[in-house]
């Protein structure tokens, strides 16, 4: 934390500023530009309500220095995490790619997709049971029922199985059936269920909020880790701009800047994020091309009679083509696709 | 729904859409421009999983034609909506200020704040019990001791009472305190969360999430009101900008766009929009200025060690001010202070 | 200029970032934290493209710590600018309404509009003779043409005159008709043109560019301030958002805001910010109540049949009854309408 | 273009509406939906300043449902152009990388740079003569001595050169010495330019402006072809966002959204649309993998000591392994680096 002060600021104004850091146990450092004065804190600023000292006279500004987020911080933990689910290992060796459909509509729908996901080469089964919808009057999910086809299908197929959870109830319902839990946009500022995620003894899948910035993003994957949950897979899925071309505004750098700001696995959903089915193999390579290691990708048997996100969703063939080009992309990013 | 086919579009592509349409039960009108063709859908759309259309060949793009919130929409409910809370009556004909501190910090602090606030002329007390904070590391609130001081202040001062409450157990233990329900930004979309709050029984302050379109936050209203709670308060705080000047971007016209879509009564919160102490007074009267029903403003004894929002927060000096110039803006918009 | 290394950076790296700075003519200054260690740069950083140092190893991020503008800089000039065109005074204690058709359609409908304005109490008069449209085949205005028209209206009514330049060939030409020249939001970083602004001789109204930052706007005042013109008045009219339900979101934060950062006059445009006329007037009025030293609003003899911008051009009768209004929030605010 | 009537309006409003449209020599079709009535306009809407209809009594809203983009409209030209410069074709079938520094700073940086990026498989050398800058007080470029080095670098590698022009007077001067011309982000809306580039005989590079939609983006091309020049490539360059993890965010979507909506060959600029040398490789490999026809890279000698644009900067060795991979991906998406 550095707290600079206004041009010509009297020296007791200086003073009342390095006399509220040290009541609070810090030390301060000055330096004195030609200009203005820098108050420099040293020592740990969790003690101190720091944004308050902007109150006090001739304060001009405060500059953090150091990130909130220490667990999922790279500076700390400098090597990448590597998180295993069923047989599969998510990290920087890898490609994983997570498909199925939006919404798990029936029992027959839910295998027949997982087949297909499966034979095309996909690793782990996505489908909602719990649906975040923005009017009430849409299709809103089936609930434990939809649990259990993600179960019943994992098994058949031996897919790992993700689903979104979206309050304490329904996290406590999917650990029971599947092997990776998911919190959506929505709730990645759901701080509740965010330490619930981080109690819940599953790998968990967070995605960016609608809005978040990287630094709230990497706060969020800290409340699931401070619970003493490790294995937190970060999801790009689009932010919000102006822009109205695409349903978001995929945020591809968001690769290499958690690459490089964080050791978390990193993600990229381009389903949600273009809302366009001929979007999203585009979009998917240039994850890959990027540095991701994995995507999130929507597979309906019938995408013209979707219940939510047909058209976004991909058809067998054309994921059956993305996932044969996949191939090629992660070779040259020297990843195995298991 | 209105459904725009490419130039050119084959007749056998527009069959294929018609067929679809009345498959579902609904009819269709068809417009031939000299370009393209037009086909509207006539009925009850949410019998149609609409957007999959565009995944049909020769289909341009849709066009949505209503909204799909109903309850808070001002064309079926052309009267505005008043609430009562204790003796207050929130509506147009008054202007009502909810004061307090951003946090409940301990009993002799809200006690202080809240004589303070219903001398300078507020009629509602806000303090958070339960704070979403960005970092694990911040303070989290005292919750039900909060309450509990929330419930005494309230007794003491005749002030009504407002919480944030940020989960189902919250909920549950805030309807025994205090008079008002409020969900925050970060909640906007955590759909469970709002059912919930549709069936709590008190009168509920909703605020926008942080990039959430007005359509989406007249949605989440929805959510609300369709479980049978028709008294809704919206609440604008800023929304998510590229700006950096100030904490978020106070959207002052949500005012007058609310106004002419919805009946509901709309409140400003120009604390949590600027960040800024200083910027806090100034939107204040603006907000009133352009029309709104009410005021959600942070004060607090001694901003400079506050543990929560010190920054924004107003001392008593300056509230007070602030209370005497709104009288003369209120009686300018014909409002009553109650 | 503040540089925060990262933690662990050896003895060598800090070196080799203090020996870059020093071979500049400048000074550092070291501050070791338990974490991090912290160079202050001290003296004229314009000597120095201080962003290269963020190249050298080690080296976490730079901090800015001043400004760059210096001219529009209220810490270098604590008093408020006072602008006079013709008989007025454009500054902290008058209101001043620029009030006008969107585009000079003809000299009978310029001088109607004028009238009317000059009637309802608008000191000055605007009128675009060069139009910036974002298709080619929208009508792009009357050129040298309109000028006359607008000179033609200033004399015969007493109004001063502002238009809008968008190249160094209109520049030319309106400095012999109008009094007041307009930097519109598409060319607010058209340098070139800013330049010239600057050594027009005439006030100069620079508009916010539609996601230009506050500090930007400031530095491209800075432009035009350097070049020798100090009679500068920043116009907020809405910035770009994702929210559609407006045109643009007029960001009235802006007004403390520069209040607070600058000494030049701040107006405010809320036709192109709301771009719909029934929120003009909510608008109009809560930019005075937040301070702003001016309007400027866009009003036609017959909005139905404008040629540009229609839809959010107020009616004579509805500018009216707002300019009445207007009287007793500049009375609120301790404002002359002159 | 589509009125949407409110519910219920009377026949008497529906009949204002379609009289104006008449008027205008168009004609309508109407229909009748159970809570909506909505009005078809058929013919050529630019007769009609359609926006004004939305002052109507009881008109709900307007859609707009053809672009008013044409030459640049894939609808209408569904064939991809192929811009010939020099010996090159830029186009469907290669991808062509221009590099160079951000500035010209010196004949023997500028022939440095050449050499280096044309070894390394580059083939059109760029860098800026003219500069807009942000602050008035930073290096504004050589100008036309700049422009010569360029010439005498492009004689001497055999490289084709591309010059930002940022005025009618750098425009006139660039057309005398470089093979294609550059309107950069900040004059995307500088129509007087558009057209000025339209007349100018040389390929066109258009960047997106800093928050301009894809609409908007083609609206501009629109500017340039209408003038008579069908050559113009698009150049994705980053949006403004909320986030400043990078200086603009890549928005990658754009190149599967041109290429869906125009013709045009679409660029990508990872340089500075991240603004950080670590991030523009894996960016520039995304943007192949995405389909774009081609990068424009900025590369310098000596990034630590670079005038303009140092931190985003590659030196010649991080160029030559990017390019050397760029090869790879070429070949993934079948094209030719010429």
């Amino acid at each position: 934390m550095i707290i600079v002060m206004k041009p010509h600021a009297p020296q007791e104004a200086v003073n009342q500023v390095t006399s509220l850091i040290k009541s609070h146990g810090l030390e301060t450092h000055l330096s004195q530009g030609h200009q203005v004065t820098i108050i420099g804190v040293v020592g740990d600023k969790n003690k101190l309500c720091c944004d308050n000292i902007q109150l006090l006279p001739y304060v001009d500004k405060l500059i953090p220095v150091t990130e909130s987020y220490k667990l999922s911080n790279k500076k700390f933990h400098p090597e990448p995490t590597r998180i295993r689910v069923k047989d599969l290992e998510i990290g920087p060796d890898t490609l994983t790619v997570m498909a199925g459909p939006c919404a798990v509509e029936s029992e027959e729908q839910l295998m027949t997709v997982a087949r297909a996901v499966k034979k095309a080469g996909a690793q782990i089964l996505r489908g909602g049971a719990y649906k975040p919808r923005t009017s009430p009057y849409s299709f809103q999910g089936l609930e434990e029922e939809g649990l259990k086809y993600m179960a019943q299908a994992g098994e058949e197929t031996g897919l790992a199985t993700i689903c979104e959870v979206i309050s304490a109830q329904s996290m406590e319902a999917a650990v029971k059936y599947v092997d990776m839990i998911q919190i959506g946009a929505r709730n990645m500022q759901n701080f509740q269920l965010l330490r619930e995620a981080g109690r819940a003894g599953l790998p968990v899948m967070l995605k960016r909020g609608l809005s978040a910035t990287i630094d709230e993003w990497l706060n969020a994957a800290e409340y699931i880790i401070s619970e003493g949950n490790p294995n937190v897979i970060l999801c790009e899925r689009g932010i919000r701009t102006y822009e109205t071309a695409t349903r978001n505004t995929l945020d591809i750098s968001a690769v290499p800047v958690i690459k490089s700001k964080s050791h978390l696995p990193i993600f990229v959903d381009p389903s949600h994020a273009s809302g366009v089915q001929a979007y999203v193999s585009p979009l998917a390579k240039a994850a890959v091309a990027c540095g991701a290691d994995g995507l999130m990708i929507e597979v309906h048997n019938d995408p013209e009679h979707a219940l939510s996100d047909g058209p976004q969703s991909l058809t067998f063939r054309i994921f059956d083509e993305l996932m044969q080009d996949l191939g090629k992309y992660a070779a040259l990013a020297e990843r195995k696709m298991a």
